[in-house]
């Protein structure tokens, strides 16, 4: 019982990827749960709307967060159609999503043409390896906003 | 002399997370330069627009796509007061940017009391080892949208 109503969320997340192949998106969708009830709907929208950061988890995150008006999705599940990237997967974290369930592996993603493994790859390495050019300057003066920071009594942390 | 226009850039990004504690944001900022050009600026914006995506990196890169009206950022560099943490670090990636520029460290970041560090050790462990709740499920349903996209002829790659 409790293993059908995953696979419906999932195969939600599936029809709204095999649904953004046809508006024009990328071959991704997802959505997020709380509760039992459906939050938001999302997909790949890098294209369409020329975000390269609007990937479906990126984009249904957002929309759940201002749905619920909140930077902070604790107690909520995400289902996606395809293992999320690292810049997926880290906004989850950020987002403190609780659970995760996804489609496609990240190795079918690169199957079809997408960077998803090279860019996991890439970020196991010290930056100096990586294949974008990395420069590490000024950091004492970076240090000072880090400063003002941890000086500010009325922050709101996250 | 070339040092002093990366210098000169990077306190601007300084600057941007400095002001950005200022206005209520988190400690960071970043700009995007091509041609010797400021493209766009952007700080932290998490805890204002109550969006766990919006790092200095992510908005600075939503706001160029938008000036420069594309999704890839190929001829762009781009200045961050702190060291990219994984979901920026992959949103350059995907955006294509030439060259990343640094301040603080990850290290740096954790010291403050933020996840960076954390979320790079997580990416690196098997979706299964992971502190979220990793559930892969209907696998081949997914990939019937791998699919529509691989025969869909007049698509837009990214």
């Amino acid at each position: 019982m409790n293993q059908d109503i995953h696979a419906r969320y999932m195969q939600r997340a599936i029809n709204l990827a095999k649904k953004s192949v046809e508006a024009g998106g990328g071959p991704f969708g997802a959505l997020i749960v709380k509760d039992g009830e459906v939050v938001a709907l999302g997909h790949n929208r890098v294209t369409l709307d020329k975000d390269p950061t609007a990937h479906a988890e990126v984009s249904v995150i957002r929309k759940a967060c201002k749905k619920l008006d909140t930077f902070d999705l604790s107690g909520c599940d995400i289902y996606t159609s395809c293992e999320p990237c690292p810049m997926c997967l880290s906004a989850i974290y950020w987002a403190h999503i609780d659970n995760i369930y996804y489609g496609c592996t990240k190795a079918d993603a690169k199957d079809i043409g997408f960077d998803d493994s090279f860019i996991y790859d890439q970020i196991d390495l010290k930056p100096e390896k990586r294949s974008i050019p990395t420069s590490h300057i000024l950091r004492d003066q970076a240090l000072e906003a880090f400063h003002l920071w941890v000086a500010k009594d009325d922050k709101t942390e996250y």
